[in-house]
Order: structure tokens, then C-alpha cells, then sequence
């Protein structure tokens, strides 16, 4: 992921910073995951490893940690469930990467490309069960509840996602579900857990959690737009992959939508021959004003995040949250 | 299952009355399952509903609700765990039908060959997920502690079977390990946290699993014995399946461990084969005497599991745990 989008006109947000006052605490964090990803067994020890491996900028953690630093002093329990939201998010990347048939992620081989379908199957099943493990050490269970619904709706997205694949009837309601589910939904919790675990009141905790569910949702609708219109040295990665895998996304359904009866068929037939190509597309959603469409919404929720961190107590912690949401907003440009 | 084996000497156990004692709690539990096991969503619906139905005996909340019974009065945390349990054991079932390739399970077409592997991976993932949802209702994070560490050996024995896949140089105590991790760990974990769950002390939680590990690997044992030596009609399913997905199990370790050099690599030549049937493998196992060392080996475990239940007090409670043992142990003659 790029620091900045380097087409746009809005100033370079450093996410490096964000990290800074919680430093010690993701080190430790870092640590957990060390620790528990591993096993005595050499052939477990491996797969372990590449999981600890995948891991990317440990974003769900910062957003616990952060959050929790927000209403008071980050305790031990918010370090446990810091390493066990990461752990889940790592779960739904292997299992993701059998569902999207992917031989490469950030740049390494996938599981299922290394080990087959297989192994990944069991190791995401370990790092699911595992993370409950790490998260029981929290001793709250209001904590590891929260974190099992947010796992539980997280799959439910993934059903959806997997069922509706080519289903270009999708509104834009059922879009935004589906990814408020699949995505959102893991940085909603990590933020409102952080809460919890600093005894936030029951509004306090539900405000963070909608922090992280409009930062994810933004997030995801920028990661779909990329695929068709980013470039691809800057998304680093193959771009298309949406299209060619037929996933209906907010450009593609806002265009569809907006498109004459002849247009939207001729627009169908291409979308459903599985071999639509960005060039190809761009062109018919620009026409309808969907990139633009959808470049708003995204900046729409990443504002109503920045909004949020405006009512904070001044900290560094919220600053860094204002930083994440800054970020988000400057990639919709 | 056969209540009994039908070319034992042995007298038919009925299990059916182990379940008298605890007929309104498994009733409360299975209302939690229905309850829990269902969307709004019917495509997800439809996945759950089957999920729920493949339920089978309901073994694994037996032991929590006996094992509880047996210490005390059966609270609703006890339920809670104990359909969290069968949840975790349905998830293992749903990916082990993907690993195994199987298309059908006690008589039904499984989720994979209804809907195909992905749509199975993310069954598995929901039902995971879900049952720490249900397990944290429990308001114990000692109980959600047990049920995450044994879900999580559970899976690491999965994924050693699925690397010891055609390694018949496994030794007996690797064995062991392994059915110990992938199937007696949930019993094992059903019977101590349900013991947990009534306020036992460490030692009795401790012996309350130890019983259901000892169940649990005599189960195991017969199990994989039937596969080989069993009769198709009686056992419910097509035998010979361990032989042709090439998993060393007890008679087989037994009987190369037993063999002359010539006999041990004319029998390694026919199971690496792949086309190792039955029929010709008995003979073989016999010459070793390995059925038979086998069943010992399983009724050693049985007994053990039976001895544990003469130190209760005597309770509906103990008695079911007691008959349960019995018909482990009658399965092996």
C-alpha cells in the first residue's frame, strides 16, 4: 500500500508516526504473536512462521492499542487481544487466498501455492482457534465475545461475498453490508475492544468500534476502486482481479445502475464473459461519473472518522487516529 | 455406530439410556443450537441448517452435562459450553470432509459435495468462530481457555495426520500423540470443563479429562480397527477408506513393526500402492496378531476410563459416564 496516492493532488500523510506512541506496546505485541506461532512439531513450526511472516503493517493491533490508549493506560489484556485480532486477520487471509485460488500475496507465495489447499485449510483453523486462546488471557469475556460475533460476521461477509460472485444485480446497500461485514467489521472491533478493555462506557465503545467500521469501509471501497482504475506499481499488485473474478464492486454496480437498458446489457455480457479488463472498463464506469461516485463515498466515511477523533480528548493516541483516518481520506483522491 | 458388535461374545451395551439423567439440559442445548445455527441470510440459512443437522449423537455435550452432574448442578454456563463444543466438533467434521475428499457422511451428501470446498472452508470458519461466541456467554474465561487450547491441539493433529499421510514408518506413541490431539482432545476437553464448570478442583478437572481422553483414544483405536476389520453393514460405511488414503493407523504400525524385513517391504510395497484392500491386508495383520493387539490396546484404555468411574459417587451421573465407558469397551470385542 502506498503512503500516498501519487496521481492525486492531496499532501503525503506519514503513517509511519502513527505507530510512535504505542511503540513499546506493539513490540510486545510483536512478542505474543512470536511466541504463540510457534511449535515444538519442526512441520507446524514452519506454516506458523509464514503466518507470522504475512503479517503486514499490524494495523488491527495499533488500532486496540491506540484506542485503549484514548480512555486510559494500555493494560495487559489489550496486548492480548491486540496479538489475537491480528491472529484472525491473518486466519482470513490463508482461507481468503484458497477462495481467490492466489498464488501470491504481498509479493511471497501463498500457502496454498507452497503447501496446497490442504494445509492452508488447517492452518487458518489453527490460527482461528489459536487467537480465541491468546484472547481468553485477556480474562474479559465481554472482550472475547466481542471478538468471536466480529469473527463470526466476518465469515458470514465471506459466504455472501462467495455466493454473490457474478451477481451483478447487487445494490448498493447489499454491497455495503458485505463489506462492512468482511472487512470493516475487524478494524470496528479492534477499535472498540481497545475501548473496552479501558473500561469505556457502552456509548464510548460503540462510537470507536463505528471509527473502525467507517475506516474499513472506506478502506475496502478505495481497494476495490484500485483494482480497476489504480496503477499498478503504486496498488503493488495485479490489477483486475476483481473484475476477472467477477466480484461486484461499488464503480461496477453504481454504473450499472446508471447505464441506459442497452448500455447496461452490453456492459453485462462483458462483465460476465470473465474477461473484462481494466482498460476496457474504465472508459464505461467514467462515463456514468462512478469512479468520481465512488471516490466520494469512500471520503465520505474516512470523514466521518476524522469527525470522531475531533471529539477526543487531545492525546497522542488520538492523534495517530486522526493520522489513520487522514490517510484513508488522502487515498480516495 | 452399532450399539454393539454383533460378532462379540460381549453383552450389548444400551447407550441410549446414558442420555436419561440429562434429557432437559441436552434439550436446552439443542434449542441453543438451532437458535445459534441459523441466519437471516437464507443461502447461509440453508449451510447452517445442515451443519445442524449433521449432528450426530451429541456425544461431546454428554460429557460436559454428566461431567458436570457428577460435581454438582448442571448450570446454564454448562449448556453454553456444551453446545459450543458440538459446534467446534461439527467445524472439524465440515474440513476433514474437505481433506478427506468424502462425499457423504452417515448417509447424507457432506457440505462439499453439496456446495463445493470453499463454500465448506467458510461453513467450517462460521462454525468455529461461532462456537467461541456461544462459549463466551459461558463467562468463563477459564472455560473459553480450555475449549480454545483443545480446539487448538485438535488442529494440530489434523495437521500432523495430514503430513504423516502415507508415513508408515510412524512409530505406536506417535500414534498415540496424534488420535490423542485430533480426536480425544474434545472429549477429553467436554468432560474436564465440565467439571470446571461445577466448581471442581484443579485435580478433578484434570481427572474428569483424563477419563474422556482415555474414551476418546479407545474410540479411535476401534474406529480405525473397523475400517479394516470391520463388516461394511455394521460399521455404516465403506471400509478400507484408512488403506487407500494411506494413514498409518494402530494395526498396521503394530503389525510392520512385527514383520520379518522381506514380509515388512512386500507389505510396504502393497499399502504404498495405494490399492491396499481389506481383504488382503487382514491376513497379514493377523500373522502379527495385530487386530488383536489392537483391541487390547483399546479395551486398556476403556478400562481405564471405567476404573475412573468407580471413584464417583454413585449419581445418574457417574453411572451414564460408567456405561458409556462400558460400551467403548464392548465396541472392542
Amino acid at each position: 500500500m502506498p503512503l500516498s496516492n501519487p496521481n492525486s493532488s492531496a499532501p503525503a500523510v506519514d503513517l509511519k508516526s502513527v505507530y510512535e506512541p504505542i511503540k513499546d506496546e506493539l513490540a510486545a505485541v510483536e512478542e505474543i504473536l512470536r511466541t504463540e506461532l510457534s511449535s515444538e512439531t519442526p512441520w507446524v513450526d514452519q506454516l506458523l512462521e509464514h503466518s507470522w511472516l504475512l503479517g503486514g503493517k499490524r494495523m488491527r493491533p495499533a488500532f486496540v492499542l491506540l484506542s485503549a490508549g484514548c480512555l486510559g493506560t494500555i493494560k495487559k489484556p489489550a496486548l492480548q487481544m491486540a496479538a489475537a485480532l491480528e491472529m484472525v486477520h491473518t486466519a482470513t487471509l490463508v482461507h481468503d487466498d484458497i477462495l481467490d485460488e492466489a498464488d501470491t500475496r504481498r509479493h511471497e507465495p501463498t500457502a496454498n501455492s507452497k503447501w496446497g489447499n490442504k494445509v492452508s485449510v488447517l492452518l487458518g483453523d489453527y490460527l482461528f482457534t489459536h487467537s480465541f486462546h491468546v484472547a481468553s488471557f485477556s480474562e474479559s469475556t465481554a472482550a472475547v465475545r466481542m471478538l468471536a460475533a466480529s469473527s463470526n460476521r466476518v465469515c458470514e461477509g465471506e459466504m455472501r461475498q462467495n455466493a454473490w460472485r457474478g451477481n451483478f444485480d447487487l445494490s448498493e446497500a447489499d454491497y455495503t453490508q458485505m463489506i462492512s461485514d468482511k472487512t470493516a467489521e475487524l478494524t470496528a472491533c479492534a477499535s472498540g475492544v481497545g475501548a473496552l478493555l479501558s473500561d469505556g462506557s457502552v456509548e464510548q465503545v460503540e462510537s470507536f468500534r463505528k471509527y473502525g467500521l467507517n475506516i474499513g469501509i472506506a478502506f475496502q471501497i478505495v481497494d476495490d476502486l484500485l483494482d480497476v482504475a489504480g496503477e499498478a506499481d503504486t496498488v503493488g499488485k495485479t490489477l483486475g482481479t476483481d473484475l476477472l473474478n467477477q466480484k461486484p464492486t461499488l464503480p461496477v454496480i453504481h454504473c450499472l445502475a446508471n447505464l441506459t437498458a442497452d448500455q447496461r446489457e452490453s456492459f453485462l455480457e462483458l462483465l460476465r464473459s470473465g474477461e473484462a479488463k481494466p482498460d476496457a472498463v474504465i472508459p464505461i464506469l467514467e462515463s456514468t461519473g462512478s469512479t468520481e461516485y465512488s471516490r466520494k463515498t469512500a471520503a465520505d466515511y474516512a470523514t466521518r472518522a476524522i469527525e470522531f477523533t475531533d471529539s477526543l480528548d487531545s492525546s497522542p493516541y488520538s492523534s495517530s487516529l486522526r493520522t489513520i483516518a487522514q490517510f484513508v481520506l488522502a487515498r480516495t483522491r
